[in-house]
């Protein structure tokens, strides 16, 4: 596939459910900023799926649409075929198939490649495409590009983390409800967190094919996911929760993989997924509901974690798009096309922007008030804050210090920086307050 | 610079203090992996520094070491100029001179991109060359590169975290000790984790800076550093840490830049550095001492967090290394060299690596074992640990329960898996055990 100047690049979808309709989604919405990135658009050009009747809530204006999926995979208007029907056996056809005509292709299944990785990495590296497949582990964490690229100087001593969200969101809920694991599968499997056959996820496969990729990518090592021990988490009682946390620890499953060096540099791999004890203070013991993360130890490096959505139509189709973009990156670099842009985006799309005043941002604060302890002092901070536009939302006033001193503390309701301000030093020129009030911002969305 | 085959890449080095000798570490302990995953080798050709006497405890043999920076970049054998020098005037001089004379480039140098890199990076892109700085941002943290690639499907919301570690260790020790900002700066000074002059760290200036270079990559906008509101933490003090626990909250200091969106699609950016409370459940609250943790919302992604080591010899030359391996496979690239490879590592390089035997992998372990409440069945439960080569940490035997049942937990010393499974064998072989036991590995080092 050799490009020609700066030609848009074309993009055929086979599949049409939730992850592929995420992926309609961000090249539509995000249309703007990914050609501010690239220097030129992604344009999708074609979809095959069997259903092509359900309304999938997308305009599809100048796209074809049909059930052809050949027919997608050989139009000369599609330079990257993106795969994301699942399974085994037509997914891994319809893959070689592209690649054997010169198609570029991007995938999210990570069963396909656990299974059959070898030989859809060997066949696009004869027919020198790009294969590209981040979604396929942590969703849309970009944890294969940090290994691939960001840690690439290291010798990575671990790889291990908390890699299925369906199994998190059940320990999570479980640990909280103290509800048996059925009871907490069928609420998950009702809500959408969890398949109508949850056998991949609870049994701990779908880890352990992801678990086999990172070890590929960490430590250059071929493991094949049948050779990795794999405990689920359908054995898992309440009391266990309980007793963890008072030992200092909580349960996650997690997938873990260690490379061993012997002193004569032999490396061998130790390798697992398995219901785990984490001490409550570290990252992954914080990672909570849906939400995966996975830890890389590197020799230089040392510990480094990447956190985010596991799962889902949206954080998916990121990953997906994200390796579009690389892809589409290198065909264009035939001819002639340049490198990722050192600030991300396009020089001629960086722009001054305006500086939000502090005064407009809004958000919750911290008052500690130091005040002389007599009657009506906290109707007079109280006035103080009020006329300021500073709503409270809860007081603390503490028993006196030395000297007659009361810490009156504050937590306000949103506010501007601005009326914060104003607040602070209207209180500050109050007869009752002894030394500079102290006002700590709320950061809550984090 | 047009590489030719597969000739190796040269590196030179301005700049010989804590870094660069990290990054010649680097460079010679992991050659090997470098080359695995590029193809071809780095060759460190020359050192440049203006104290070359210092013994740094590395190797230099086939390394020219001296004080001549100009003769340096002149040199036909650097491909790439590494900045390691810090500071503005020089730093920058030396930066354009390698540029103007078609040398990529690579720096940590934060202050300098933040007042300088309008400049730096114009003319990197009129002289069509890299310049990495992956490690002016979180030390190995692989954040520039996650948002530049993994993330650059989404609009960016907001990018905010702990950007310093000297202010995130004080802040971590003021908190656990009830110390004075002072006292604990002292202790920091001494141990190495704070600068004889800390005006930078303490002032929030050196977030302030990281945080303009990451608001350029997530929005594409340029923003000077000069531009952010910046507070250090000089006027914390230990009694807000206990009140912000009281209310929920752990108290950061966070570099915050948030992208605000009118309806008519005008976006203003909202920005940052101050102390701020943070939820206590929050992965940013659970970032300690000196490590750093970067949070990215992207619309399609969600959020997501970037976690490691901010600073230090290693970690930072980790960021260094990955620069010099990306620079110089484009080098290589204009001489037909391929992109990165998918897996990581060069094809030929991966080879399958022994499996670790499960029964060799030792660790501590959680055991619930339910025996029957009656005299002497903790002894028979320790002896069948004993006999299997467990040994035991602690035991809490709870109240009995209906049926005179009564569970024995149990935490075990670091034992091999297969002595674990030994250990279960025999114990549900005992008459006293009345139900199948549970065993959970503890992952402690996460």
């Amino acid at each position: 596939m050799v490009g020609s100047g700066s030609r848009r690049i074309g993009v055929g979808l086979l599949g049409f459910g939730t992850i592929g309709t995420g992926v309609v989604k961000v090249l539509q919405q995000n249309a703007d900023v990914i050609s501010q990135r690239l220097g030129f658009a992604l344009e999708l050009v074609r979809i095959a799926d069997l259903d092509t009747e359900t309304d999938r809530g997308v305009s599809l204006d100048g796209v074809r649409f049909d059930s052809d999926a050949a027919g997608l995979i050989a139009d000369p208007e599609v330079d990257i075929v993106v795969e994301l029907i699942g399974g085994y056996d037509i997914a891994r056809r319809f893959m070689l198939d592209a690649i054997s005509q010169g198609k570029h292709v991007v995938t999210a299944n990570k069963a396909l490649l656990a299974l059959h990785g070898k030989e859809i990495f060997g066949a696009a590296k004869e027919a020198a495409v790009g294969v590209g497949f981040e979604a396929a582990v942590g969703g849309g964490i970009p944890i294969l590009r940090s290994l691939r690229e960001g840690l690439a100087a290291n010798h990575v001593e671990s790889v291990l983390g908390i890699l299925n969200g369906t199994t998190n969101y059940v320990l999570t809920e479980m640990e909280r409800t103290g509800e048996a694991f059925d009871v907490v599968l069928k609420r998950a499997q009702e809500l959408g967190y969890a398949e109508a056959d949850p056998t991949f996820d609870v049994e701990g496969i779908d880890a352990a094919h992801k678990l086999a990729l990172l070890i590929g990518m960490a430590f250059g090592a071929e493991l094949t996911y049948e050779d990795i021990p794999t405990e689920g988490i359908v054995r898992m009682t309440p009391v266990d929760f309980q007793l963890a946390q008072e030992f200092g620890f909580r349960i996650k499953l997690l997938g873990i993989a260690k490379c061993h060096r012997s002193d004569d540099g032999e490396e061998s791999i130790e390798a697992r997924v398995a219901p785990a004890m984490v001490p409550l203070k570290s990252m992954l013991a914080n990672v909570d509901g849906a939400m995966n993360a996975v830890e890389v130890k590197g020799d230089a490096v040392g510990p480094t974690l990447y956190y985010g959505a596991g799962a889902g139509e949206m954080p998916t189709a990121s990953a997906v798009v994200a390796d579009l973009m690389e892809i589409a990156r290198e065909i264009q670099r035939e001819g002639g096309g340049g490198p990722v842009s050192p600030l991300s985006y396009q020089a001629e799309s960086i722009r001054p922007k305006a500086a939000v005043s502090p005064d407009e941002v809004e958000g919750r604060s911290y008052f500690r008030v130091s005040a002389q302890d007599e009657p009506g002092v906290l109707s007079r901070i109280a006035g103080a804050l009020g006329e300021s536009g500073v709503g409270i939302e809860s007081v603390i006033q503490r028993r006196s210090e030395q000297g007659g001193m009361v810490p009156v503390i504050i937590l306000t309701h949103p506010s501007s920086e601005g009326a914060l301000r104003r607040a602070l030093e209207t209180l500050d020129g109050l007869d009752c307050v002894q030394a500079p009030s102290v006002q700590i911002r709320i950061e809550e969305d984090v």
